[in-house]
């Protein structure tokens, strides 16, 4: 949004091969808080996100597909974003780093395509940040994507999920600590984005499920005002581990891109890509329970797609894990997308 | 819950008068933030939060019943409360204010009644925090309610709420301006309680309002941090001028309070009061877009409240209100709390 990178690293994983005709490579993104190891794989054990998604005989075959995923720029795990050096001066970028959105991140993957010659993907895949990724992947190149899957994604976000994330970066902001973003090299502004955390956690959870989890157990001896009942440990516990793995600056930039997200078509055409532009067959996929992309907003989604001639498959998922679904049920949603990829 | 306020004092307002046999008293009980200022009155003219279910030949008929509305101990409203001064030292409680419990609550608003020699309440009512307050009120002392009428309220708080209201108070407790509760006389933590002030609007609204409110407009010339979509602005100005009238320190006790109710019977009998002893007659009512109170909570309620033998009128509201239904839907409620109250 006017801003300009003078140069632009990425980060990403593969599995599987890409073939002689390099028309195998399935393009996976990710959510606000993943990174590109989606799987384990002989440089990187840990299991990964969508460890169950992946691999020989999985959902995305690596038998079959060249699997890669992307650390989006804006984020913290090694592609470019506000905690890497800026090399007019060789400190970090912090707020100084453009705003970016969706688009941006897409527009640099395509930019890692073209360096692995790969012309047109099989299928570009993602669920929440990861599906609007796939989306705006369909609506800027809709020649380069054979075939679509959203997963608790959306067509735009709604003000109550703008209201969510404004929240979570205000709590950032509100952290002394954070300075203005120059908190590199002094110290982490881990009160507010602990805090962001737990706000988030709740969007990507159930009530009815933390009923079950947690009801209305207690923690022995902790005072009122802190970690009283367990479910605020453990949004305490959540928000440490966070700030382990996640910087500030970061999360206010991969937040306001997901506001900024809209496919929906400008009034009198206007410019911009927009869902009438996709023409990718499209599976989406909604889950009941999430209270941060509403079902109601995935039916939206198949509908705008419909109306504008894609060819769509649209699933719902009944689970208690709300928006959290897409990395808890890897296998109903491994059974979803190879329907849709092993058709033809 | 082991401390002890030296003296008490209660501020409260009322409509309508006392009969001759003190038998046509309906006890109101308000929500976290309203106070006693249900209605207008020669002493205030501002229009109060139930304005329209208060006054001759309204629901809450001052022709014939005496209303009085009590701001509860802990608040911030004339009654005591953490920013009132402590006796034994003259300054303000502060965090020294002991942990109170809606009992306590009640039990404060029973000497009320003592002193205005009113036995047995014509009706016991409130929503929300209100509601609590009314369940409780008949949980304690079931002869002294003759109906009861509890609107978006709850058997008990569920760990989503919990967690909600948990970061609303880290919001409040994370601004260095708190200074752990001693911030009287000093600067006003306003980030931190403005914007826990924001995220309870999210919980009070719904997300289909919103929709049609604010949908995805901007506010023009606003730095993509700062409240540059309208419902963003909403958000701030919501928490600016919740500042004007609310004290942190209340906000933490008081939300604490709601957290830790819970009037569901202890297994094996034990102590306290619960809605085993609730024998009132009961007008539940319940909404459909309520996230705070879900609908769920309000079928569970009325059906507990069946199980130990009260009779109840359970009626659902449909509304894109949310939790806030019981300020923006008093033509509504008014009739459903009518009829229960006109009910022999």
């Amino acid at each position: 949004l006017g801003g300009v990178l003078p140069s632009v690293c990425l980060v990403y994983e593969t599995w599987g091969r890409l073939s002689a005709r390099r028309d195998n490579a399935i393009l996976l993104h990710t959510g606000l808080s993943a990174s590109s190891h989606a799987r384990s794989h002989s440089g990187n054990t840990k299991e990964g996100w969508w460890e169950h998604c992946i691999g020989p005989g999985a959902a995305l075959d690596t038998d079959e597909f060249f699997v890669i995923c992307v650390n989006p720029i804006g984020g913290c795990y090694g592609s470019t974003g506000p905690s890497s050096p800026n090399p007019m001066t060789g400190s970090p970028y912090g707020p100084g780093f453009p705003l970016i959105t969706i688009g941006d991140m897409v527009r640099a993957q395509l930019l890692l395509l073209d360096a692995l010659g790969v012309e047109q993907v099989y299928a570009s895949v993602g669920a929440s940040l990861g599906g609007m990724q796939s989306l705006m992947h369909s609506a800027l190149v809709p020649d380069r994507v054979r075939r679509l899957i959203s997963i608790s994604a959306a067509l735009k976000s709604q003000p109550r999920a703008v209201a969510l994330r404004f929240v979570q970066r205000q709590a950032v902001m509100n952290d002394p600590a954070w300075s203005e973003g120059h908190y590199y090299g002094k110290s982490f502004p881990h009160r507010g984005l602990g805090l962001a955390r737990g706000i988030g956690m709740i969007t990507y959870q159930s009530g009815e499920q933390w009923n079950t989890t947690f009801g209305r157990r207690r923690n022995p001896g902790e005072s009122w005002l802190d970690a009283d009942f367990l479910v605020e440990s453990y949004l305490v516990h959540q928000g440490e581990k966070f700030c382990q793995i996640y910087d500030p600056n970061s999360y206010l930039y991969m937040s306001k891109a997901m506001d900024l997200f809209d496919l929906e078509p400008r009034s009198g055409g206007g410019v911009g890509p927009s869902v009438a532009d996709i023409r990718s067959p499209a599976l989406v996929v909604g889950v009941d329970s999430d209270m941060l992309f509403p079902v109601q907003q995935q039916r939206d989604l198949a509908s705008a797609l419909r109306q504008h001639d894609c060819a769509v498959t649209y699933r719902e998922l009944e689970t208690q894990h709300g928006h959290d679904t897409f990395l808890v049920e890897q296998r109903a949603l491994g059974d979803l997308m190879r329907a849709h990829i092993e058709a033809s």
